[in-house]
């Protein structure tokens, strides 16, 4: 307890992985070896899934057992609708997610719940993976009083999403980038949300609890919440005159020292997030097919180079994303739940490791406060 | 990130704090100056909570407000006892609290769940604490089709929270003994569940959300999930034999490779845990009016007698109270519920002290995997 209190834990290294990292030097993100943007170029998420819960690329055979595993498990069971259609029509889209996946223990078989093997643990991160489409959807489309749409294997895993939310099979180009978002968010090392799943798994707490750990902390602004919050502000920045509004819009929230979310990140620090890089390609697609998007996209760039020039920060991954979702016509409130779904193969591969080789995560913290304080003389305790 | 690995971050330093320590050398838990069992002897819980939350013992203009406040608050908002009916039957108690909180955010306003304010924090805080008992009894109840029943806020809160539990006022000694339970748990420092709390609410996501990452995380058995175990430990050796039947059951556990839940501490290690040791002295009131009783306090001894010089590690505040809360006729399942309930006060005071000086917390892991691995040639993408 003499050492130095580190807020934020940056730089400190709280386990051996083999699942993933941030390699700055090569500006490169690592996942079980491969670099994370030839996958998104190369594969789709189901193998980059398959990749992180079982170590490997799959094998033709490993593929289609994968592909139909995913796709029978991808249906909810019966009552999780009943119970979304009577939450708060308030409840953000997140909230009602985080939700979804802590009811779905109660369907998990009890003694598969508490084994505390790494296989038990594997197949219940797939149920949860597969199911967390459906589950995404049918939540918001509830809280509309919308009728909630059935899984559509046959469309993929990244198609079958998208029915799921639009009712309407997507476009092929929209499908293969919304695949494409979802390789880009599927790992990312110890982010907050991986982070607090392993925390709560190292109490030897189920996958669903993991899981929900994750949901919980993915919400908040400085991590997930950053997509919902770029879409916003690309959406009010076209409001208020499109792309000569950009800068002026950029400047003035910086002069009330307000954050741009979508900028910066703990590690990159001041270098691309190569995912950006990558999401920023895809952007030109729909503004060729469409002159509405050319003005976002435009708005977009003004703003980098506007963060770039008066912060020296470029964006992170959720910048494009957030404009490309909501390019797509994804609902703003869907943005970070949809983070959530693809994060779930990367955390996971993060909860087997911990329980592989378990150590109950407990730091301490530096009191600074009285040690010797008592009741005063004839305190009268409560009477409630 | 050339720094050492910190698997379980033993004796790392995450934050100051004002809130609590584990005074090791005193052998004392410091809760905002004063001694916890010094508390527990002598005020009640919701003295210990507004301590806790406000950061001072309550003058008796604030006792009576507190608790009228934890009184009006004490009731569920409507149509939360409908979706608790529609858990599967088969939902542990905890996993349905959590989901139970997790849907409690719905019912914020999303103004106030967003603001980022340390104020409204604390109001949040306080509703999910004063809400928290009816969470729990309800979502037992319900998921058992018995009748679920109003808070009683004449009883108190620890006397409402039984009244809810069991259909009818607790005895005075019985209500003094949970209160004192409540209290021993309000707060432990960076316990693995409100480091998750921390960890979530360092995104800036809101309390909800942070109490929901904690219940994920207090379940496990190395965390809240030992008093159940420690329950149904001496239900086992009692219908083994009784007394007689303590020793063998620990030896041949322990020769098995096996854990006893209720002993040992990431921090304690090997000293005693001063809650245990007050709370023992609870048994013996119970020893006093029931044989049935007696006979587990004797079995209870035993095996502390057995794992002190088999293991030299003595009992945690799960081991007492495990026994503590089964003796009070309280269902196992609702033990950790209970734990989490009471721990609300405390993680609540770390929320509010990382949202006063936040930071987020996101680590790093050492990446021990292969770097350049690539597709093989021809690899054909998964069609789903």
């Amino acid at each position: 307890m003499s050492e130095d209190v580190r807020p934020g834990l940056q730089d400190v290294v709280v386990a051996r992985t083999e699942v993933a990292t941030l390699d700055l030097e090569r500006e490169r993100i690592v996942v079980r070896g491969y670099d994370l943007l030839e996958l998104a170029r190369t594969v789709r998420y189901p193998d980059v899934a398959h990749l992180l819960l079982r170590g490997h690329l799959p094998s033709p055979e490993e593929q289609a057992a994968f592909c139909a595993r995913l796709g029978d498990l991808a249906g909810l069971p019966d009552g999780v609708v009943d119970v979304l259609r009577r939450l708060p029509a308030g409840t953000a889209p997140m909230d009602a997610l985080r939700t979804g996946i802590s009811l779905l223990a109660g369907f998990e078989d009890p003694g598969v719940l508490k084994d505390p093997s790494v296989e038990a643990a594997e197949a219940m991160l797939l149920r949860i993976l597969a199911r967390a489409p459906a589950l995404t959807a049918a939540a918001y489309r509830a809280l509309h009083a919308e009728p909630v749409l059935e899984p559509n294997p046959g469309l993929g895993f990244a198609g079958s999403f998208l029915w799921m939310i639009h009712g309407r099979p997507p476009a092929p180009e929209v499908e293969r980038v919304f695949d494409r978002i979802l390789t880009c968010y599927s790992e990312h090392e110890l982010a907050a949300s991986t982070f607090a799943a392993r925390v709560a798994s190292s109490t030897l707490a189920d996958p669903y609890a993991a899981v929900v750990a994750a949901a919980a902390t993915l919400k908040g602004p400085l991590h997930g919440g950053a997509n919902e919050e770029a879409a916003r502000m690309f959406v009010r920045i076209r409001m208020a005159g499109g792309e000569a509004a950009a800068e002026p819009y950029v400047l003035e929230r910086l002069a009330r020292g307000e954050r741009i979310a979508g900028f910066g990140h703990r590690v990159y620090m001041r270098r691309p997030d190569p995912r950006a890089v990558l999401l920023r390609e895809d952007l030109d697609g729909f503004a060729e097919r469409d002159p509405d998007a050319a003005v976002l996209v435009r708005c977009y760039d003004r703003v980098v180079e506007t963060m770039a020039r008066e912060k020296g920060l470029h964006p992170n991954a959720d910048l494009p994303i957030g404009l490309l979702l909501h390019l797509m016509g994804i609902p703003v409130g869907l943005m970070t739940p949809i983070f959530l779904c693809a994060r779930i193969a990367g955390l996971g591969a993060h909860v087997l490791e911990q329980r592989a080789d378990n150590r109950l995560i407990r730091p301490r913290a530096r009191y600074e406060g009285p040690t010797d304080l008592r009741p005063p003389e004839g305190f009268t305790p409560s009477r409630c």
